[in-house]
């Protein structure tokens, strides 16, 4: 199983890159995660590569190529610059790789005076998605989300019949998936309020974000061959921070019958490193049903599941104004929760996506669904936190929101620390809302 | 405008390639659809090829280009084995690829000589999606389908408020998109008949095909930058056949509250031959709405659109069990209707689909959604056929059918004809269903 704990989880661990060992850094040498980044300025279309973050600082595969440094594993496809290749060879490739950075990052490495080299500070780069995402699905495993929102838009029936029994999941649109510190122009579309007779075209006026993660698809299956549940868990590579942008009234106007469309494929916002499963490995924890909830069907069912299907990892959502940044104010923390929480995990939905014979493939990437906890500052949405636009946030400009409005920054953060393990981030999520066009 | 009449539309003009002049033929000169291929057995990764058909030959873009036979045009990206990249040229290189090989194809070409030995038979050759597909978008266009299955969902509204001013869609799954030809295994899901407690985890009971058209994007638009109805039309690439097979008591079962998913993602069949719109130019027609019907917002309206949105094209659904086909008997036409009688054009659906700036790439899919007519005989799914699987259809064999069996080939015609033009067609999108794994 590729989530054992072994020595890449020492907290005790230490690394060379002085900057790692910072308490609040999110890339320790126990994290590693992969990126796809170039020097800012360099529009050469080869100067995209994949490299890990360690501290402030990156691993850049290429510059260890060429240098022919040995770590001990291939490289391979990470010399190119396209993530999914290297994906798709697996998890013990994946956990090679990683035994490998750790010993050659860690304190007493013989390979530091040759790696010092193949450092770039992440304040001169910038990173573009991790990699090629085929296909692009949404789940729906926030429990809390789901009820919330089935208040707004269905008071009698909140939560349908079907969700404690299917992972609810849609197709989402690949192609406006962007990275963290992309702006995000506020879309136009179809608007038509409970009193309008006839719906206009008009910038949208409650536009909102999602707390979710990502899950990328590492290995994937044929057309045709599901997954069983072990399978589901071998197939996943890691996790990143997903902002699934929503144009709530657009939403409300289109969605039935056949679920969101322009609501929610204008933007979508991923952070950029892929925060890898054998990283996430001691935060894992038991997947556990409330008393009397319905078992999963034995195709969703399975002992490392129950053991250890859910992750603990801590989510948060800031909010800043222009007009808070202008002034120098940090951003406000609007809301927290836990995506242990979740009601499905994510193999899961991995097992549910491919029980039909679906095929999914190496960089295809789940979204989670909204993680909002049971709380009421645990709103993974402004839908949620206004109670849908009744009840208004005032942030430290002064300014009230029920929705986002133009010049706010929404930024995702994560991380996972429990005692006996070092702490992990997964970096920011974040984007800036332009006016319409 | 890319879809004028031109001399290429002259139904009088004949070919040197006898096959493609016989009355029946779907591949006259006028027609000259864009697929790709490689000759059969032939498993070299480099041996897909793109072609056009001609009759019951394909003219061979590589062995053209081998032979450094002139036709007047660039042939750049068709040489190498992927249409994205020429789709991506837009209209007027299609245009001009058109005429040149109208010309080098016809009876009195001097190139006859020459292109004779880039000729290959179709029925030495097997065909691939003709593109990579990026992201698949289905809509839902037929009112006539809509309405029909609307009853069967929701007996008290069949027609949601939101269906005569929106193109309704969603997003679909593209790694599941295959080439006609290609088996489809029943696939496995929940199913939750209305007396049942609880799901169980089974083969499909109501397996069903869906009669629609898939539509190319050729150009394309960057995320955030809309395209009006004139720049909607000019990035259409052309059409195929496109089959979305359905489990319908998935479907019922899971679709709410976010649209049907493992129901749809098993797989879509498409046609293996691009349509293009140049070929389809003589058979556009007036978009008309029903007197009373509300027009269309701004944003989805045109001069262009109005005097010739919609297209001619007359479908059909023709099934044939094993028995049948052992038997030597035809297989039995089930429906027939036409894509004019479709509520929404081509253009808005590709003018709504980026009107909030979601980025559409070339080789992008958009599905018409089930083409049903309004008569008893022209429901473009077997839900529809037997009444949501009320009446049995009886096939020449003497079994009966309410959904599809394991067995049964399911195919897809489509043909443009009228007075004055010479009759073109789309070839066969066909699969056979295979059982459960």
């Amino acid at each position: 199983m590729n989530s054992s704990i072994d020595f890449t989880h020492d907290p005790a661990a230490r690394s060379w890159v002085e900057s790692a060992n910072a308490p609040d850094t999110d890339f320790p040498l126990q994290n590693l995660p992969l990126g796809r980044f170039r020097r800012r300025g360099d529009h050469h279309p080869a100067a995209w590569r994949i490299g890990i973050a360690i501290g402030d600082q990156v691993l850049d595969f290429r510059k260890v190529a060429e240098a022919k440094i040995d770590l001990g594993v291939p490289l391979g496809a990470l010399e190119r610059g396209v993530l999914n290749a290297f994906l798709a060879t697996g998890p013990e490739r994946r956990q090679q790789l990683r035994h490998a950075v750790f010993n050659a990052l860690g304190e007493d490495s013989p390979l530091q005076g040759a790696l010092q080299r193949c450092l770039v500070p992440q304040s001169a780069i910038e990173l573009s998605l991790p990699c090629r995402i085929g296909d692009y699905t949404d789940f729906y495993t926030g429990i809390h989300h789901a009820t919330a929102v089935g208040k707004l838009f269905r008071p009698d029936q909140p939560l349908l019949p079907n969700y404690k029994h299917v992972p609810i999941g849609y197709h989402g649109r690949a192609s406006s998936i962007v990275v963290s510190g992309t702006e995000v122009t506020r879309p136009r579309g179809q608007l038509k309020g409970p009193q309008d007779e006839l719906p206009r075209f008009a910038p949208c006026e409650r536009l909102d974000h999602e707390l979710e993660l990502g899950a990328f698809i590492a290995t994937g299956n044929e057309l045709g061959a599901p997954l069983s549940m072990e399978q589901a868990e071998a197939a996943l590579a890691g996790l990143v921070l997903l902002n699934d942008w929503s144009a709530r009234d657009m939403q409300a106007w289109e969605y039935q019958p056949l679920g969101p469309f322009l609501a929610k494929n204008f933007a979508t916002t991923i952070s950029p490193w892929l925060v890898t499963m054998e990283a996430l490995a001691p935060f894992r924890a038991p997947f556990e049903r409330p008393a009397g909830d319905p078992q999963p069907l034995p195709y969703l069912d399975g002992e490392f599941n129950r053991g250890a299907g859910s992750i603990d990892i801590a989510l948060e959502v800031f909010l800043s104004s222009a007009a808070m940044r202008e002034q120098g104010l940090p951003a406000l923390r609007i809301s927290q929760s836990n995506f242990r929480d979740a009601y499905w995990t994510l193999a899961q939905m991995v097992a549910h996506h491919a029980s039909n014979g679906c095929n999914l493939q190496p960089g295809d990437l789940l979204g989670t669904g909204t993680q909002s906890g049971p709380g009421p500052g645990q709103g993974g949405s402004m839908l949620e936190l206004s109670q849908g636009g009744k009840v208004a946030l005032t942030l430290p400009d002064g300014s009230e929101r029920r929705f986002l409005q133009d010049g706010d920054e929404l930024t995702l953060r994560a991380r996972c620390e429990r005692p006996g393990a070092r702490r992990i981030g997964f970096g920011a999520c974040a984007g800036i809302v332009l006016p319409a066009a």
